[in-house]
């Protein structure tokens, strides 16, 4: 029987750089795991590839997609829809290998809510630690922009509770080695090591 | 207010390898937490110093220590007691600092009753996967043996089910490469920065 493979989920609040660091961890030489491409309602842009960039399909798709319980995640943003399809992910999990999601928060716990073994990281923004001492130190906009501001800084904090991990996103590299580093370290843990040994050990 | 610091636990079966693998970790340049020397009552051996290799004391004074609460963890070996003083656990975890604790594996599920939240990495035999296999293989040893051996294995499996991560001592130098990423990704745990972000945003 092959190891299932681990589900890692990359989200965090938008406009973090998501995107970003996704693709330049895909870049690294020494990646095993694959990419889950999702599917979006919404028109291509210029340049970017049907299953590379996003499977885009049509809205009637994609609500029979969800009827049928064949997203592992979705949300509507506008009038598209985004989401994870459920058949590739475990495909790639039961060969073995392991899969990487760059989502939503909102996709993200509903991910938690089905996987609750994989392991779920929360790129957090530079700025987030000094946001307050910076926003009233400058002096320059008004309380109710500070308050705003600070009111989304603690919904994202709040949101950071529901994850394993939080990777400062203070430079791209940077995030993408930690990321890496806890990968490695996730595929130590014992109960993603202990089928291995049992299996060995199996008929005693 | 300082953020307490990590306790870093390995332990494994006897023979596997523990003082080895955590010498080597702390002649690496880049570590940053502190080692726990344990208190015993046997006698030094030639070349140990008292306060380095262990803190040496008398069987009185040991079990006052035990009797007054001052033991994170012990255990009896013969006629020797072996374990942790908690007065320097605990002060240097409170100064921020991590501490590395290497200790038997009795010693371990102590901690673990008295620190949840401490990480514990269990070090395993190289040969522990591949041992029933080249056990029967090589027909050297009678059943009595390979059976003695494969429960010893065995035992040590449902041991390992108690840790966090399972670090494989194939070769001293990977081992400990290992066990320094598991402690750069433990500190990126949700649980371990949340208080950052708390404190940074404490009045809201």
């Amino acid at each position: 029987m092959t190891k299932r493979g681990m589900l890692i989920v990359l989200s965090g609040p938008s406009g973090v750089g998501k995107g970003t660091v996704r693709k330049a961890l895909f870049d690294e030489p020494d990646i095993d795991f694959e990419y889950s491409t999702s599917m979006t309602t919404r028109k291509p842009r210029d340049g970017e590839k049907d299953g590379v960039d996003y499977f885009f399909v049509s809205k009637e798709q994609f609500e029979d997609n969800i009827q049928n319980g064949e997203m592992l995640e979705y949300a509507k943003y506008v009038d598209n829809y985004y989401g994870t399809p459920l058949k590739y992910v475990n495909e790639t999990l039961e060969s073995g290998k392991d899969v990487f999601l760059e989502i939503e928060v909102n996709g993200a716990m509903q991910v938690r809510a089905n996987c609750p073994d994989a392991v779920f990281v929360f790129l957090t923004p530079p700025d987030l630690m000094e946001l307050k001492h910076r926003l009233i130190g400058r002096g320059t906009d008004d309380m109710d922009v500070i308050n705003k501001r600070i009111e989304t800084a603690v919904s994202e904090i709040r949101m950071m509770r529901n994850y394993d991990y939080a990777v400062l996103n203070d430079e791209v590299a940077k995030a993408v080695e930690r990321i890496k580093l806890i990968i490695r370290s996730e595929r130590l843990k014992v109960t993603r090591v202990m089928p291995d040994y049992e299996s060995m050990l199996g008929d005693n």
